[in-house]
């Protein structure tokens, strides 16, 4: 089986989760407890934080809390700051952006305004900005599209926005781009979501960095954990794993950028051009490819490529359950519903071999050119 | 070394973790992907659904949502329903449900009222019955206190409450009693908080028991996993090991109740009586045992004893972090500052043998003595 659908979820790394095995079934205890045993795993859980923390930011005006999920990460962000005013966010977004924003329209207590995708499905930067003013009290903007791989520069974003109004809070959605892309976060950017499963750790983990200085209110409340930030007893064996996984995933995150980038570019030139439309620009982050099999249905060949061994995506698995048949992202960078009906999401990880891709190309080519003669 | 603080936490069931890494390492899919790997986990999160709800809901009309802990579905439970009017509770909650009342308190939206104990810990009845009128809109009574051990007749009291106010949404958290209390919910609970970890789970899962029929706004929006009420990537290594963990635990439900029970009063009538004073009433959880060795500190205690092998909590592990060094709870059944400041909680797993109760016994003893006597 070819496991081309990591922006929907990764192998969690086999080694980090023996290596945080002992954190399940040894190292057991309630890290709130008082005794050595339990006390001794707040060290083991600050070690995780600064490990995590540190490969994307300065530990002295950044923090990091655990969530149980980028989602969580989002919604906490999105609810504890987006109170007044007005809050700006992007098209382009995951639906753990997207649907906060729509509650809070519907609540009425914050005006939302949604800024427009380019062709490549990067944000409208002039048209965001213009969205700003100085009654905004939050803006969100995702680093990396989950659905077509484009690339926000957000610390420039960032920068811009809090020129025009220095009172926003920006918090930026870097699930798919943590451990993946080389960046490292500017003073600007308040608040970060990230998720474990993205990068080779367990589902039913994610974090939220934030500025140090900012007063984050809690959304889970409780007994107290995470400096009274995020209450319940803390997933040691998850974040410990998350850890793990993370340190494997930096180690080699230039290495595999190019050689990610590399295999992208491999599968795009084996493609049957007569079928297949790309979608994802060159400057996208090189482990999302999207293409369009126009006139063809993404969902039709995703099944007939999972007969033949190969699994892919179409838009994002997260929404997967929604009503909505077409992307959502890719109708926003302006394609038609045609286009948007052919989608597929061809995502890598850095297990990813130079077979599977061109193996993966065969199969596209095949699968494609099969279902258009029967469609005749 | 010997745990008896299985009330903050319990070592995870080995072979449910074992059964369930192939969820974790080879079943890793996105469970809301499209192709036969991601979907087929839709069956497995339903299996687990239905194996964890039977064990205490009759399924026709109750439903179980997962949630990331026991303080995320108290949490959802709470700021979903306690909306308008009054909201009553009892002092003997944990700080995952008081936290809340503590906020909604604070915003101003909910007139919220809390019912005292009686000296054994559970609530008094008549008195939280006496706080309910045709203005509350919720109640949230505890089933097993965590601190003491005291049973609530939940069913009982649902029943008494909704007799005064059919309109009451009555919640129920149900952490320390799921799996080790033999139990099913009446008709008359909407809600019931459980989590994995207290019962050979993993941390980081729990889940909300509710009425099919209660609409149940999400707290976590996203993805519109759960049916639209949880959203987020299912943690389907921690459910599944959730599942497998459960299905032990209830089997031998009835006969550990016994077992343990008796371990309970071998504990108790080991226990130098000179030093120890009973809390725990004979009709409590054979899980909690609480002592206090009054004119002593409990924190003392747990160090001593955690120095010659034997671990113990003190009060609650989840508010260790909070201000206040006495038991909330223990001051709530009546007791004055200096027993609660001698409280040490002794709790018991299925997993708890003979010997360790006796060498616990033996060892308690000689360090209330030596603390007695260099006290002097």
């Amino acid at each position: 089986m070819i496991y081309l659908d990591n922006a929907a979820t990764t192998k969690p790394n086999e080694w980090a989760f023996e290596q945080a095995q002992a954190y399940a079934l040894e190292k057991f205890y309630n890290p709130s407890a008082l005794y050595t045993e339990g006390y001794a795993l707040q060290s083991e859980l600050k070690k995780a934080r600064s490990a995590l923390l540190s490969k994307v930011a300065d530990e002295n005006f950044f923090e990091l809390i655990f969530t149980s999920c980028g989602t969580e990460s989002d919604n906490q962000a999105i609810f504890s700051f987006a109170r007044r005013g007005n809050a700006v966010t992007t098209a382009g977004e995951h639906s753990a952006v997207l649907a906060p924003f729509a509650e809070l329209k519907n609540r009425g207590s914050v005006e939302t305004r949604v800024a427009p995708l380019k062709k490549d499905g990067r944000v409208d930067e002039e048209k965001l900005l213009a969205l700003v003013d100085g009654k905004t009290s939050f803006v969100s903007v995702m680093q990396v599209n989950n659905e077509v791989g484009a690339i926000n520069d957000i610390n420039a974003i960032a920068k811009a926005v809090k020129a025009k109004n220095p009172r926003v809070i920006f918090h930026c959605d870097g699930v798919q781009g943590y451990g993946k892309i080389p960046f490292r976060l500017s003073k600007e950017i308040d608040l970060y979501s990230i998720s474990a499963h993205k990068i080779g750790g367990m589902k039913g983990v994610g974090a939220l960095i934030k500025r140090k200085s900012l007063v984050l209110p809690p959304y889970l409340i409780g007994g107290g954990q995470e400096a009274g930030r995020r209450s319940g007893t803390e997933n040691v064996f998850g974040i410990k794993q998350f850890e793990f996984a993370a340190e494997r995933k930096f180690a080699t995150l230039k290495e595999d950028y190019e050689r990610i980038k590399g295999y992208r570019e491999l599968l795009w030139e084996r493609l049957d051009k007569e079928v297949f439309f790309r979608i994802s620009s060159k400057e996208a982050t090189p482990y999302i490819l999207s293409v369009s099999a126009i006139g063809l249905r993404g969902e039709i060949l995703l099944h007939m490529a999972n007969d033949m061994g190969l699994i892919i995506g179409t838009g994002s698995a997260c929404s997967s359950n929604a009503k909505n048949r077409y992307s959502k992202v890719v109708l926003a960078c302006g394609y038609d519903e045609k286009t948007a009906d052919g989608v597929l999401r061809l995502s890598f990880s850095s297990q990813t071999t130079e077979d599977e891709v061109l193996e993966a190309a065969k199969i596209l080519n095949e699968i494609a050119v099969d279902l258009k003669r029967r469609m005749k």
